[in-house]
C-alpha cells in the first residue's frame, strides 16, 4: 500500500529467511567481530588484487546466504546488488557463477537499503519467492578508487572514515523465521553542497535526515515507533550533524540512534577516525548483529537506513559537490 | 504473473504515457535525426565538460518527457536510472534538481531495460502511478573513461561502436496511449570470455541470444510473436553473432531483427564502424523511432532487448573478461 509521498507498506510483507556477512581481519578484531559468521584474514582473499578480493567477499557471501536459507540456487529468482567501484564491477565478477537474473544498483553506500527495497517490492508483489540482496566494499578497493594510492600512507583528517572490507547479504522471501520487512522509504538525491570527500559523514547526513523524517510523516508516527533508527555510515561526525537536522525540524532520535560505522570499529583501539564506511558496513552489521536483535526479539521494530555519497573521483575533481542518497527499509521481529 | 524462470507477465500491464528523446549533433546527422524531439549542436550543451554535458542531456530529457505526459513532476513517484559512469555521476547530478524518490541502476548499455524493467514492475504493483525511466551516455565522457583521451586521435577497428551522445526518457504509468507493457524478461550476467574492448558486439552478443532465447521458451512462443526483436547495440558484428547463436538453438530471427547502434548512423558517411553504442544509443532509439512504431500501430508487438557490456578501465587493465547482460521488456500497441 502506498503511504505518503515516498513509502510504500506491504499489505503480504516479506521476510527475511537467511543473512550472511563475511568480512575482513580489521572488522574481525572490532567490538562486532563475534557477530559476523566468518572473518577473511587475507586482504586478497585468495586473489590477485583488490577488486577480485571484493568479488571474493561477494561470491562467498552470496553463497553462504543461499545455504544457510535452505533453499536450492534455482529457487532464487533475481539478485538486487553493487558496490562501489565503477561500473560495479565488485558485482559483476562476483555474482556472474550465480547464474540468477541480475539487476545491478548503484547507490554508494546505501546500496544494501536499495537492493532490500527493490527486492522486498518485488517479493511483495508476487513476481518472486525469493530474491537475493547483497552489497559489499573492501577497504583498498575503495581508497584506490576514491583517494589516494595506500603507498602514500596519506595522513587521514579527523572526519574521514574508514572503508569496511565486507560483504552482507539477504534471502528475501516470501517466508522466513528472521524479521519482517514492513515496508520501504525510497530516498531522493540531496545536495547540501559540501565538498569534503574526507567528511562523507556530512555528505549524507541531510539525506538520512530527509528519508528519517519523511518515513515518519508518511507513517505519521512519531520516532518511538521504533525501538531503533539506525543509519549506515555516517560516523560520529555524521551523526551530530543528523541529529541536528532533526531536531531542527522537531524530532529527537538521539537516544534511538545507531550508526553502524560508529559501531564496527572502536577508534580508540583501531585508528578509525569517524568510523567506518562503504556498503559493506551497514550490509554487514546488519546481517550479523542488528538482524540477530530482531530475530531474538530483543528490538521489536527498527527503521534501517544506509546512507550513500554520490561522488566519483572524476566528479571531485571537476568540483563537484558530493550528494547524498539514503533508503530506509522498516524492519519488524516476527 | 510469473512465467517461466525469467519473465513476468503484467496481469494490469502499465503503459508508456510519454517519451523523449534528446541527442547529439552526430546523431542528429544520421538517418533517424528526424525522429528525435532535440538535437544539440554543442556536444558541452552549454556546460564546462563532457561529464556535465551528459547530465545537461538528462535534465533536459527527463524535464520533456515529464512535459509532454501532461504530468505535474510531483506525480512521478520514482525516478530509475543510470549511465556509463563510474558511480552514475550522469544521473546523479543530472536528476537531482527533480527531487523525485531515486533508484541508481548501472547495467551498462542494457540500463535502459532495466530501468523500464523495474519502473513497469512497480507500476504494474501499485507502488506508483507514474514513474520516469531513462538513461544516457556522451561519446566524449564515455571514450575518456573506458578507452582513451579523445586527443591521443587513435585508430579503431571495424569492430569498434560510437557510442551514442544522447538521452531516452519514458514516464511509465497505469495508463498512456503510446505503448502498452505486456511484461519483462530478465537477464543473467554471461561471459563468453571475451578481453577486446574493441568489440563490444562480441562481448554482448550472448547475452542477447540467451534473454532473448529465454523469452521465446518462458512465453512458448516461436519468434514471431514479435513483429521486431530490438537489440540495443550490437553492431553489425554483434548482429552477426547473435544471429548465429540463436541459430544453434534453432530460432531464426534474421528477418525480425533490428539494432538500434546499426540504425542510429550511417557507417558509409559518418565512419562509425560497426555501429552506434551506450546506453543512450537504445534509449534515444526507443523513445523516438520506435515507440512511433507502435504509437502509429504500424508494429503490433516487439521484444525491446537493451545490451551491456560489464566492465571498468580497471577490470579491462587487471585482464578480465567483458561479461554481458541484456534486459528485454515486451511492448506492444494499444
Amino acid at each position: 500500500m502506498v503511504v505518503g509521498k515516498q513509502s510504500v507498506i506491504f499489505d503480504n510483507p516479506p521476510f527475511i529467511k537467511s543473512m550472511a556477512s563475511i568480512v575482513g581481519k580489521k572488522e574481525g578484531d572490532g567490538p562486532l567481530g563475534p557477530e559476523f559468521d566468518r572473518i577473511v584474514e587475507d586482504a586478497k582473499f585468495g586473489t590477485d588484487n583488490w577488486e577480485a578480493a571484493e568479488s571474493m567477499f561477494q561470491t562467498e557471501t552470496a553463497k553462504l546466504a543461499i545455504t544457510k536459507s535452505g533453499l536450492q540456487k534455482d529457487a532464487v529468482r533475481y539478485v538486487f546488488a553493487g558496490d562501489l567501484l565503477g561500473q560495479l564491477i565488485a558485482s559483476t565478477f562476483g555474482l556472474a557463477e550465480l547464474e540468477i537474473p541480475f539487476f545491478g544498483l548503484y547507490g554508494a553506500c546505501s546500496t544494501m537499503g536499495e537492493a532490500m527495497s527493490l527486492g522486498a517490492m518485488n517479493v511483495a508483489a508476487g513476481y518472486a519467492d525469493y530474491v537475493l540482496a547483497l552489497a559489499s566494499s573492501h577497504f583498498a578497493s575503495a581508497e584506490k578508487s576514491f583517494r589516494f594510492p595506500l603507498e602514500y600512507s596519506n595522513q587521514r583528517p579527523f572526519s574521514a572514515t574508514w572503508t569496511v572490507t565486507g560483504c552482507g547479504a539477504v534471502i528475501i522471501g516470501k517466508e522466513g523465521n528472521i524479521a519482517k520487512i514492513e515496508g520501504v522509504t525510497t530516498g531522493k538525491i540531496v545536495d547540501y553542497g559540501v565538498k569534503d570527500s574526507m567528511n562523507m559523514g556530512a555528505c549524507m547526513a541531510p539525506a538520512a535526515a530527509d528519508v528519517i523524517y519523511r518515513n515518519l510523516k508518511d507513517l505519521s508516527v512519531d520516532c518511538n515507533h521504533y525501538d531503533k533508527i539506525i543509519t549506515g555510515d555516517l560516523g560520529v561526525v555524521g551523526r551530530t550533524i543528523l541529529l541536528d537536522l532533526l531536531n531542527d525540524r522537531g524530532v529527537d532520535i538521539s537516544s534511538l540512534h545507531y550508526d553502524c560505522g560508529i559501531e564496527i570499529f572502536d577508534n580508540s583501539l583501531q585508528d578509525t577516525h569517524s568510523g567506518g564506511s562503504g556498503c559493506g558496513c551497514s550490509a554487514s552489521v546488519l546481517c550479523s548483529y542488528i538482524l540477530k536483535q530482531l530475530e531474538s526479539g530483543n528490538w521489536k521494530r527498527i527503521l534501517f537506513v544506509p546512507t550513500g555519497a554520490l561522488m566519483s573521483p572524476i566528479s571531485f575533481n571537476e568540483g563537484n559537490s558530493i550528494p547524498g542518497i539514503a533508503h530506509a527499509v522498516i524492519l519488524s521481529a516476527i
